[in-house]
């Protein structure tokens, strides 16, 4: 295979590549009665066209503006806690987009693809956080609608250990394309492939390709339990893992309070969760362990360690708003870890 | 596994035949003053000599006395749900060893040690229960000092498919010399040799004894979460799986609110605790585990119900006072599995 590639894959410069949609959040406080009156799904990620999005921005309440998107979240904690990222995803050519471009970048994330000058304009998705640190997000796609294979730069994917992919690249009508682009050159160039189901709603709307996805094209899976439960269509924990198992080389379960479940191979650990100060808001939490692990993983630190910074990288983003960490990730890493 | 277990079938009439010290529980509701006052470890088995089991006994509320032991309460839970159990344990010739005689027979259990003519009275156990459901235990071990190989009937044991054994065997004398004889016999005629640690401080007590069994001579083993970390002195829950992994065929570790981990060589089961409509008193939840799971077990179930038989028979338990079930197990499983 892997000569047949017309990309260099000598040279594993990148460790993480990760490609999603690219969005700036607005999060407000919120109360269940605001998400009732509204029809808003709570702990959802509710699509939305741009109508609506207008409409609930003008009804919400004073919000944090912050850039986002569930693979740009991961992304961002990668990098910070000192592996290379890059980051391929769709904004407009305006001020969110350039907002977008300058947090990402500043993490120190390479981010190249091209932003829209027509069209729609940059994503974003209105977040609601009730009192129970629950977020409700309302997302609308805008410039996402655009991303396609032809901004998946082949190179960039040749030189990454790891190509990550979030299911909500679903949504948008050909990011599918860029996505099965980026997977094939990784797979040809000896990469890994790695998707996260992004959240449970969203595995509803696909759930056949996901299936198809997770038992023949991935190698590290990222799940929550609910997410698990609705691909296999089981009510228990126990079914869905007995589903999962063999699947992927490499899976990471996550269970909110109750911790993660990491198979690897043969090896399977138990992790109970980090403690935290505080729970806030859980925005960003399986994005932020994601990072996490895939740094973990990519240093090739032991397999028992892959949760663990996953757990506390997720600890640490739940105890404040907003998806992104606020506390320097490697420091935090290194006090818990010792 | 279900599906390779080389029963000598025709030889094995018996499921379970259980080893255990033969207690009589004495059960009252205390507080936490008065476990302090009286030097008390809380949650432990704390064994005593007959001068203070009279002084605590004079000392303590108003009691329920009821057939113990934690193998006897296994056995008796294995009976209840339809698989055939006998017994092995000492009582005295007295009016709690004919109590403890009694109960254990009237529940199906075949029990034919003879009783001790003289030495010390039966055993008991003076349990305090906290509000918090917690119980601590103070044995007099009494008659089951006088247990030995002699009390172990080999064709008993060869027409077992399982011998169970409890770690507080170790505490007698001479006990683990009919434990040692036990599970010789039962690897002798393709039996299964099962192991409860039954507490962390037993564990403490005898953790190069029990490292060097699960190692090398024990098939089943049964252990919380406490008793695993005790055995391998590590801190963490993942440590001690990752210790524990691959040394026993089938290993289930329960963690109280938090459910049950089942591993079957490579086959790993993952169980939510089952919901217990109230939690009274904690005495015998690890010991109806093992219950429901050898049930489960010899009847050749699917291991994903192993557990699930396990947590059952185990919510049952500790939504009243008493090691014993209440209500009748067969039903009970009948109702949550269908």
């Amino acid at each position: 295979m892997a000569d047949k590639t017309p990309y260099q894959s000598a040279d594993k410069s990148i460790d993480v590549t990760a490609l999603g949609n690219a969005i700036v959040d607005v999060i407000a406080r919120s109360d269940d009665g605001f998400l009732g009156e509204h029809g808003i799904e709570k702990g959802a990620m509710n699509l939305i066209d741009a109508e609506r999005a207008e409409f609930l921005y003008d009804h919400m309440g004073p919000g944090l503006e912050m850039s986002g998107g569930s693979a740009g979240n991961t992304i961002t904690g990668v990098a910070q806690l000192g592996s290379s990222g890059a980051y391929i995803g769709k904004v407009h050519d305006d001020t969110l987009g350039k907002v977008f471009r300058h947090d990402i970048q500043a993490s120190g994330v390479r981010f190249d693809t091209v932003a829209a000058s027509d069209g729609p304009p940059t994503a974003r998705c209105l977040i609601m956080v009730t009192p129970d640190a629950q977020r409700s997000m309302n997302t609308y796609l805008g410039a996402c609608v655009d991303l396609g294979p032809e901004d998946v730069d082949g190179d960039v994917i040749a030189a990454s250990k790891v190509v990550y992919l979030e299911g909500y690249l679903w949504d948008p009508p050909r990011a599918k394309e860029a996505f099965t682009k980026a997977a094939s050159i990784a797979h040809a160039t000896g990469g890994k492939v790695s998707l996260t189901l992004s959240d449970s709603f969203c595995v509803d709307r696909h759930r056949v390709e996901f299936r198809e996805l997770v038992k023949h094209h991935v190698d590290i899976l990222f799940a929550n339990e609910d997410e698990l439960k609705s691909l296999f269509e089981v009510s228990s924990f126990d079914e869905a893992m007995q589903q999962l198992r063999w699947e992927c080389d490499v899976a990471a379960v996550t269970r909110g309070d109750r911790g993660s479940v990491v198979m690897v191979k043969d090896e399977v650990h138990f992790h109970d969760a980090e403690a935290a100060e505080k729970v806030i808001d859980t925005t960003g939490a399986g994005d932020l362990y994601a990072a996490g692990f895939l740094h973990a993983y990519c240093q090739d630190l032991d397999p028992a360690l892959w949760g663990r910074y996953g757990g506390i990288a997720a600890a640490e983003v739940i105890s404040h708003y907003g998806a992104r960490p606020e506390t320097d990730l490697k420091t935090l890493v290194a006090e818990k870890l010792g």
